[in-house]
């Protein structure tokens, strides 16, 4: 540390809160309602929680009658009374008993929220938002305008946000001749402080191309491009500026690449004024920043950067817990505002060839900013500072007092998608380490305010408690916690890489025969089935060996040889084996990966979230076992010693699916094995090798012979043996209902020779349902619905078929569904750039095309696809309207990328619909009404219920999958009662007391 | 507290200890193998429990193999050596490595062990002993005499027992002319001390008579007086004393009530030398002696009493707490000491007309009594001084120095039973509390040794910390701890006369119509079918209305209406009705077994039991569904919130047995109730009166309409059509096989119209053997497999129908297990004199006549009880021999009192035998190894198992019961797993963030 720097800036900074002192934001102001609502959200954080929520949803609610209910929902407390603070400035409407008329306090709060928003937005229209710019700079600040409206779920609405762009430009261009260039110590009396542009923009290009996304860096850079062009061009035609802003870590990488290209574009290389945004967040930053010097260095040409601290804090910190992920960010805000300050110095020390904006509202941050420049003898024509419209007034008065460049980040637009933004700038004012809240609400103390971020970070660590082994980190009783195998992080490039190698390889030693497994030895067969590639028939996999009557025999001695050694097996060895089988499936997921990308068409995310199921399931069952293999004692007299503990039923016949191949296989499997039950394992014919995939693991892994055997086999020839025969004792199944209610029927058949009732597992089918409520945020519902419904092309139990949309939002939905869904790609899911593939198999392609007829009959078509390859088992995605509840189309499951959309008045009706069909898997709503999703909670009765997001992908343990009716029986994989149907319970009880005399146990419940 | 007496008492007591300064009893004596054992046992705990144990065991081990096998068994620990102290002794024989050869150690071993057992008994055999009691005499002491073997299962065992007596009396009476008599103050110079007779004999009058029970004491009386009087007559001939000895409690009331008509029998009255027992450790002891003396004036008849502190402390203790009832003992051992001085006094205060035998070895307590007696001028002729024989050497020199007047208590006789007597005694000498270890092994110091005992209570109490909330007693989580419903307590004389007036109640109101009970309402029927009592067909209990296709419709569309509102019902409120049913249920207890008796011939205790199993079930459930209903957060995730919870399946059919007809029905109508799902209940006709409870208890306890459906009917018309109703969700069924499996093949068949898998939980038959190992203790064996077999007749699916004798012990087990059940009486379950009724029904009866008739075909008939009334549904009980496993006698379920024996080479054997059946229902195992009960634990694979006790009677929670094979699916009711079954899982996720705002909750997975 630079101890005489660091004088420097705290002095800069006592100066500069000197200059501002008795100021404060408007935010805070509490002679205002906004303020006043601020200060009670500080105090209290579940109505903090309340509020931004309400915000995020009042642009919706356009009625009187929703706006009185959601104002109910939200705020009502016990009393029925929503809180004084926000009724505040209607006080002389009260009536008699101090209550306000409902109406009067809607338009209270109504107008009251417009103006908040308003506060931080330069204008709704085009028009407005020129007057407020020019209104500005009158007042001697700079600005750079943005568009609000990032989400973009199709084409059409990226192209009117680049529409939208042109528009405002038009409009300035209008104007901005009249305007007085600001004065400063330049040279170009035509250019603001005499150095650069007057117009100024902004821009989050994921707004710009619909279809971005992170596994598709080029693809993606390409889509925005092609939209960013066209605005870059006119703004260089205008001498202005561009500004690319840095969004969530996932578009990062583009979003530097896109900056590189548009940067080196031979149309644009001469020009200039182009800026990209970094993130002192990040924990890369450092390095992308390095990086980017290095670039322009080597490519000469100069750059311009806004440093920001970042914005999405909280979200990408949720997100990265979530997928299990490192967390990206730093995870102290001191860290944060140390990498601020040392980036600053890195691009100031590199000002010959960056420019700098400094982007904060942090005085230490600007004052350090300021101190360095100086030191480091920076012109003030390298650099200059931003904040935010309508944040930090005093700040920004201080910088223009101080430094006279301060440049005003100005939002125009519509306040829906503005809403989003508002809610940034409530959390960035409200949050308790937030600067501007810790200066100017909660009085804190300048010397704190203006420490060096070096000293408060180690203050806080010093302060920290030592990390407690709470039994949740170092999981319980000593059985080490459970953690979900992390999703695939395509922010990563070799990760993106490693997909086409695995392919690559499995191609180039595929084809092969695949002999059975039995008894720990392959087993080779005449008859075969080929197994093929459904985006290309010509590719086959491999030739699979058929069990017949003589293989499943074979395989049933071998499990019943080894099932009186495995009962025995102590649950911690039978556990250590699904760990080890665990780790082989980890080291192995990218090849096993690949198998199922060439074998049923899965996306690379799908196949790489699959293997990361099954390995979850091996893991998840295995740390289980280890819980339930432990004995119970029951009761706690004395004299008697009560243990219940659990065996193995016998042996298990599993029965899979190809539509998650290697995950319900081996969840389905690892559970029978690990609870000493062994296996012959039947994978669907589709997805045959595959399935060869779990012999693979358990080899490797070292499991003894006989507990698992591999057996494909033709349903016809040995479906119903394995189904009837005595030695099953229970009969693992995923699949269809039909398939599944003819095996639990054909197994209350009770064979000769049979020691036991079977029990049968039966996973089913679903007829899922989203319900889009009046007040669902569409940029979300939209995405999700698209995802759920399509995501491998429909081919999930899980996924939505039916979307129940409630009348007043319906055409608004229904409108932007079919435009999003028309604009995904299609084709090959081997190219990451697909959004869906073909079908399985060419059976399952024939089906689902019968199913589109009947839509045609019972419905209109809102969408075909029918820009699909024309080889391979592709299907047309297909959205069919006017859809009543009972139509086949809204009642059969049908396995495919058809989705029926159905009109309901209001969401109760919404869930009647919902619940109306004979299954009952998995469900979805979309709402921020608080009583609607409480309501859901109970009534959307569906074995698993997604509230907000999409209602695919179930994470072991933490959504325990499966559902009821006719979807399944009842049990749910991956959760805690999962095993239990996998054995059955004992109960020694022994009586200790012999001849009068009984050992007491410490937990006996003897004389107190 | 008298402080000069307490002066006087600890004065007198320091003489007492000075005059026997440096002496000790010599099994503290550490120059041999026994007082070394003795230390090294009261060193360590574990030690200490396994040498009682192999003490215990010992008289059964006589081969080498059996008795190195136990050595190994009990006392090798980790280095497979045994303690060096029990090898003391064998020290010469050392080989060269320290090792002894095993022969050389077990019989060092059986030598020491068999010289402990001596060092307690006079004699094993009758010479021997009264050469024995000749000798005490000489050196100064009198005695009274015992005969070891209190254990007699039946009449030919307790005529061995009396002729035993009479065998010592005849021996004695050859002798005891040559006796001096002991030299006292009293006058009569041929009586011992001048005042009593020579020839003084103890006896344990439950011995004398094998079917004494404390619910009969009448019968128990009049059984024990059938063989006392011949023992008393020759005792009076002799001129002798007599003294009734006091057991266990259960025999308390029948003892005293014995020595009243002993005492006042015309032929005895005039004879005073008769003594009965009073143990100052039990709570009513107080009452019992103040009520003895009241008695003896108002009879003006002088009697003897012996007041010991008692030697069942831990019997009674446990098997209070195991049963639910206070216990009867003091619980801290100074009470106990302060009631024997409170007692001894009051003794001695009605010395005219009581003559006080002081029992104890205590030399406070016998200080106290001396000191008292001088107090209260009693002569020295009207009490005595009693120790044991073979015990507190150096007491008995002390008190015959002090008061010249000592009576040794000497057992005598064979050292099986006389190992009951070893372990007591042990038990005595080395418990922490006892006055002989903390006197002569321990070294407390004299002044604690003397102290009052009300002092010492006191500090032991100030000293105790206070009980904690230790979340055991206090219920976990805010649920209330569930206790079992406490057994019925035949030592309470209200309890045994609430069954008759209950019988009477319900007699003088029964006999008219029984309507169905459907949606809250009444329902009456043409169709009726009468229920009568099998042990009096004329006895018509009522006619119960029958549902046809109608009323089962009706019952449906009730239920299916209460569903939608009942499944909404929170699991507390429904929890709530149960605990409400279970109090109606407790209310109504013996009102409710009245009707078992009458109905399906239970005795008074198995039906009090069956409402109590029915009232646990209530309270469990309802506890269960606290648990269960409360929704489980899965994962920690941020920004997601999963929630797991359950919800009802649907509507039930519970399908009801008629041998638990109260307890099985409610339990599965209480477990489908409080999970949500309304019942339609069709009860077995044999018990559809009892059926009727349910609706009786529902209804009071304000059960809303429709939950509880009383639906009795006709197979034939109405049990397919509900099982296969497509309204219905699940059955739950208790019976046979042969219904459960169809009832399963039927349920899986698909209705139209039907929305759910059905789902049956069937819990059905048992073929369940008892093992009985050749160490086995038969004593306990005998009892418990008679009352396994034939409890309630047999009729219970968890009954022992085989029992599985290893072969070294087959005929001594056989043959007293033949007599034994030969003894029990047969009638009327409403005489509690009878220990068997008849069976519940005549077709029962029928069928159970026709396995008695294959049992004579295939094997050899060992009893066959003819001797039963003509009238009603009897049967003979049967024990047949020779049954091979594969007979149908030893495969097929009989469900009545016909028990197989089958011969088993080995114990590994008996366990194949065991498990060769296609049901896995119950087992048991007598032995005394260690490793088989270990091996029995891991291999004998039944549901419920247990260990040296009868294996009928499972308990709520302690004993979770059921089985699997053809026994069951896999449920155990009143489990912990049970309720799961009644329910489907759902989960519900949220995405709690919106706008990248998430409220973090404090269970999240945030950042460190």
């Amino acid at each position: 540390m630079d101890t005489g720097l660091d004088a420097r800036i705290v002095g800069r900074g006592k100066e500069f809160f000197k200059s501002i002192s008795g100021e404060a934001p408007s935010i805070f102001n509490k002679g205002w309602w906004t303020g006043k609502v601020m200060d009670w959200a500080m105090q209290n954080e579940s109505f903090k929680v309340q509020l931004f929520r309400f915000v995020d949803v009042f642009p919706y609610l356009n009625t009187s009658e929703s706006l009185s209910r959601h104002i109910r929902e939200y705020f009502s407390g016990e009393d029925n009374d929503v809180p004084a603070v926000l009724k505040w400035g209607a006080g002389k409407a009260d009536g008699l008993l101090g209550k306000l008329t409902s109406g009067i306090m809607e338009k209270t709060i109504r107008t009251n929220i417009e103006a908040m928003g308003r506060q931080f937005i330069v204008g709704q229209e085009t028009k407005e938002a020129v007057k407020g710019l020019a209104k500005l700079r009158k007042d001697g600040f700079a600005f750079t305008v943005d568009l609000l409206g990032e989400a973009t779920v199709s084409e059409e609405e990226a192209d009117a946000y680049r529409d939208g762009y042109l528009e405002v430009l038009d409009a300035i261009e209008r104007e901005h001749d009249k305007w007085k260039a600001l004065p400063g110590k330049g040279g170009d009396s035509s250019l603001d402080w005499g150095f650069t542009p007057k117009v100024n923009v902004s821009i989050k290009p994921s707004a710009l191309f619909s279809q971005a996304k992170s596994v598709d860096v080029d693809g993606s850079v390409k889509g925005i491009m092609s939209r960013l062009v066209p605005i870059y061009r006119k703004v260089m035609a205008m001498g202005g500026f561009l500004c690319i802003d840095m969004e969530s870590l996932k578009y990062r990488e583009m979003t530097l690449e896109l900056y590189r290209r548009l940067r080196t574009d031979p149309e644009f290389r001469h020009y200039p004024h182009l800026s990209i945004v970094l993130q002192a967040y990040l924990r890369c930053t450092d390095h992308d920043l390095a990086d980017l010097i290095k670039w322009a260095r080597t490519e000469r040409l100069p750059i311009a950067i806004r440093l920001v601290k970042g914005a999405y804090w909280d979200m990408e910190t949720v997100v990265a817990k979530q997928n299990g992920w490192d967390v990206p960010v730093w995870t102290h805000k001191p860290e944060s505002d140390i990498a601020f300050e040392r980036q600053a110095r890195v691009i100031l020390e590199n000002h010959d060839i960056c420019y700098f904006a400094c982007a904060s509202h942090n005085i230490r941050s600007i004052s350090s900013v300021m101190e360095t420049a100086h030191e480091l003898n920076v012109p003030d024509t390298r650099y200059e500072f931003q904040v935010l419209y309508g944040m930090a007034e005093p700040v920004r008065k201080g910088l223009l007092n101080v430094a006279g460049r301060v440049r005003l980040y100005c939002p125009y637009g519509d306040l829906i998608p503005g809403m989003a933004y508002l809610v940034r700038r409530l959390l960035e004012n409200t949050a308790n380490e937030s600067f501007l809240r810790q200066s100017f609400a909660d009085g804190t103390e300048m010397e704190r305010l203006l420490e060096n971020p070096q000293k408060t970070l180690e203050r806080e660590l010093a302060a920290k408690p030592a990390p407690k082994p709470d039994g949740f980190h170092e999981g319980v009783e000593g059985i080490p916690l459970f953690v979900n195998d992390a999703m695939i992080d395509f922010t990563v490039p070799e990760a993106r890489a490693a997909f086409p190698s695995a392919i690559a390889d499995i191609r180039s030693r595929m084809g092969g025969k695949i002999p059975l497994y039995i008894d720990g030895k392959d087993v080779f067969t005449e008859d075969v089935i080929p197994t093929t590639n459904p985006a290309n028939y010509s590719e086959k996999l491999a030739d699979i060996c058929q069990a017949g009557v003589a293989e499943v025999d074979a395989a049933l001695n071998a499990a019943e040889r080894a099932f009186y050694i495995w009962r025995d097996v102590s649950p911690e060895d039978r556990a250590n084996y699904l760990f080890k089988s665990a780790e082989v499936a980890r080291r192995k997921a990218y090849e096993l990966s690949a198998w199922q990308i060439l074998e049923v068409g899965k996306q690379w995310d799908q196949a790489f979230h699959d293997v990361g199921e099954g390995i979850d399931f091996l893991e998840y069952y295995a740390r289980e076992m280890l819980r339930l293999g432990r004995p119970r004692r029951m009761g706690r007299a004395p004299g008697e010693h009560n243990q219940l503990f659990y065996q193995p039923k016998g042996i298990a016949a599993v029965i899979s699916p190809w539509n998650f191949p290697f995950a319900i296989s081996i969840g389905m499997a690892a559970a029978a094995i690990v609870t000493g039950n062994p296996v012959v394992f039947k994978p669907s014919s589709i997805s045959a090798r595959v399935g060869y995939n779990l012999t693979e693991v358990f080899r490797e892994a070292g499991l003894p012979a006989g507990v698992f055997n591999f057996c494909p086999g033709r349903s016809s020839v040995m479906g119903d043996y394995l189904i009837e025969h005595p030695k099953v004792s229970m009969i693992c199944f995923t699949g269809s209902m039909e398939v599944g209610l003819r095996i639990q029927n054909k197994a209350s058949v009770v064979q000769p020779g049979q020691m036991q009732c079977k029990r049968v597992i039966a996973e089913m089918g679903g007829k899922n349902a989203i319900i889009i409520d009046d007040d669902a945020d569409l940029d979300e519902a939209v995405l999700h619905v698209l995802y759920s419904a399509f995501g491998f092309q429909g081919q999930k139990c899980s996924a939505c078929s039916r979307v129940i949309v409630v009348e007043p939002i319906y055409e608004r939905f229904v409108s932007r569904l079919i435009k999003a869904a028309g604009d995904i790609k299609i084709g090959p899911s081997e190219n990451p750039a697909n959004y869906m593939g073909p079908v399985a198999d060419v059976t399952l392609q024939k089906n689902v095309n019968e199913y589109i007829k009947v839509a045609e009959q019972e419905g209109t078509i809102l969408l075909k696809r029918t820009d699909i390859p024309a080889e391979g088992a592709y299907v047309p995605l297909t959205i069919v309207g006017d859809i009543q509840p009972d139509h086949r189309i809204a009642q059969e499951e049908i396995f495919g990328p058809v989705l029926a959309v159905l009109k309901a008045k209001t969401f109760d009706h919404a869930l009647e619909i919902a619940n109306g069909t004979r299954f009952a898997l998995t469900g979805g709503v979309f709402s921020r009404s608080p009583e609607h999703l409480e309501k859901a909670r109970r009534e959307f009765r569906v074995g698993n219920l997604y509230l907000n997001r999409n209602n695919t992908g179930a994470l072991v343990e933490r959504q325990p999958f499966g559902g009821f009716k006719m979807s399944g029986v009842g049990s749910k994989t991956g959760g805690p009662d999962y095993l239990l149907q996998f054995m059955d319970p004992r109960c020694v009880t022994e009586n200790t007391m012999r001849r009068g005399f009984a050992p007491i146990e410490e937990d006996d419940d003897w004389i107190a």
